[in-house]
This record gives C-alpha cells, structure tokens and sequence, in this order.
C-alpha cells in the first residue's frame, strides 16, 4: 500500500509536511511546493501507484472526482482563478518527477507564467484515420479484458 | 443536450468529420486535428457541457475512465509512446479554445516537441498553508452541498 522510499507515500503517512486541501480514506489532496501559480495543488491516492498503469480504475475516478471538485473550490476561495488547468504527467518522457501518480490543478489567470508550446500543425485526416485506428485496436482489447474481469 | 454552435457537440451528432477512437453511450474520444505528437487525443462527454463548472461529477468520472484505458492504449499501440500527458484547460485564461469540456490524452516520448514553463520558485510553508485554508474552506463547503443534495 505505502512505499517507503516515496515522498507522497511519507505525506500521506503524515510523515512529511505538507498543507492539506482534502484528506478522505482514498484521495488527499495537498499544495504543491513550487507552485505554477497561488493555490496549485496535487491530488492523490493513498495507495502507492506509479503511475496510470498501476492505478486502479476506481482510485482514478475518486481521484478525478476530488480534482473537480477542488477546481470549483478554486473558482470560489478568492484566489486570483480566471481558469483552471488539470495536467497529469505519466512516465519521465511526460515530465513525470515524482513517481507516485498525482493530479495537477491550479488557478490561472491573465499575465501568470505558466505556458505551453509544442509543433501544432493541423494534420491531414489520413494520417488522424491511420493513428485513430492503431488506437482503437488496442483501446478495444484493453475494453474486453476490463468486461471480462469484471 | 446538444449546442448547435459547437463544433464537439456536431461530431457527437456525426455532421462533423471526426476519427473516432472511442464511442459509448456518454463518451466520445477522437484525435485532435493539430495533435501535439501523433496519437494526440480528446475525450469529451457527450452531453454538451462547457467546462468544469457545469459538468457532472458522473459525467466527469466517465470522462476521466476513458482517458485512463486510453492512456493505457495508447501505450500498447505501437505509436511513439515513452509517457502520457493528460490535460485539460478550463476558461479562456486557461487556454481554453473549443468551450465544450475535453480531456487531451497524448503520447510523449524523448524530442518530441511539447514543453510546459512557469516559474517554478520553491514557496514559503506559511504561504501554502494560507492558500491551503482558502481552498479548505469553499471546498468543504461544495462537500457539504453535494452530500446534502445526495
């Protein structure tokens, strides 16, 4: 369940600081340390998952659950929050650093720092066709397996 | 149910082209037409919803578990996958283009060209606990309304 080498597993033992948003018998949700913008802040299950792989499909819905609903408290805590962004990175090419899977939200607003950039060129619907059917496959499969074990 | 000026509520009622990677009775995901990386793409729910705000915490949790196996598909696809982003903007000040709620579910791997920035600055515990208490707050209370409506 805990992993003694993991930073959230400690937090979420109450072994390590941390100021608590949200704490229930599944999800606890905390402020991050180096904050994109006021109020950015983390959420995620008690039980040590690395990453999207090995976290349970319920614990991901409680833990999506709690970042709405804490992206609304945001809107609402006087905050400065024109918008919200939710952001998960997966693996260390996603830009992963903590290995214990956790949820970004935080607050922006006109003139914050935060930014994003990437090659955004509008692709041919071939190509979409091609990558849309590899998925599929693969998306279909993992659906099966999930009905059959259920 | 469905907005007649949304271009995600027309590819839901299929008058928009679309390469559709996931069709159930509440969700729809398709590719995105400028994906950041190959495999790039968006989950919505099919009941028209704008963001956050008036979305339904079910609807959202059925949105959320469609990412989840996909992002999980997409690892098996055989595309270029070494990690996954989910990320969703809310509001215009969060870069929010299309205004019908949509998760982004896409591939990273090594020199791909997707970068995130902010300023990073390690904060004050005081300052976390400050934000912490405002976020509590309202977020207790948005708790307490939902329990009391259910």
């Amino acid at each position: 369940m805990s992993d003694d080498e993991c930073v959230f597993c400690a937090i979420v033992r109450g072994d390590a600081e941390s100021s608590v948003v949200h704490d229930d018998a599944d999800v606890l949700a905390f402020m991050d340390l180096q904050p994109v913008t006021p109020g950015h802040l983390l959420v995620v299950p008690k039980k040590h998952a690395v990453g999207l792989e090995d976290l349970d499909v319920e614990d991901g819905q409680k833990l999506w659950a709690v970042g709405h609903r804490l992206a609304k408290a945001l809107r609402r805590s006087g905050l400065q929050c024109e918008g919200i962004n939710l952001f998960l990175a997966d693996g260390k090419a996603a830009a992963q650093e903590v290995f214990h899977v956790h949820l970004h939200v935080f607050p922006r607003f006109a003139g914050d720092t935060f930014r994003i950039s990437a090659d955004w060129r509008v692709r041919e619907r071939s190509e979409l066709d091609e990558t849309a059917a590899a998925i599929r496959k693969t998306h279909a499969d993992l659906t099966n397996a999930a009905h059959q074990t259920s």
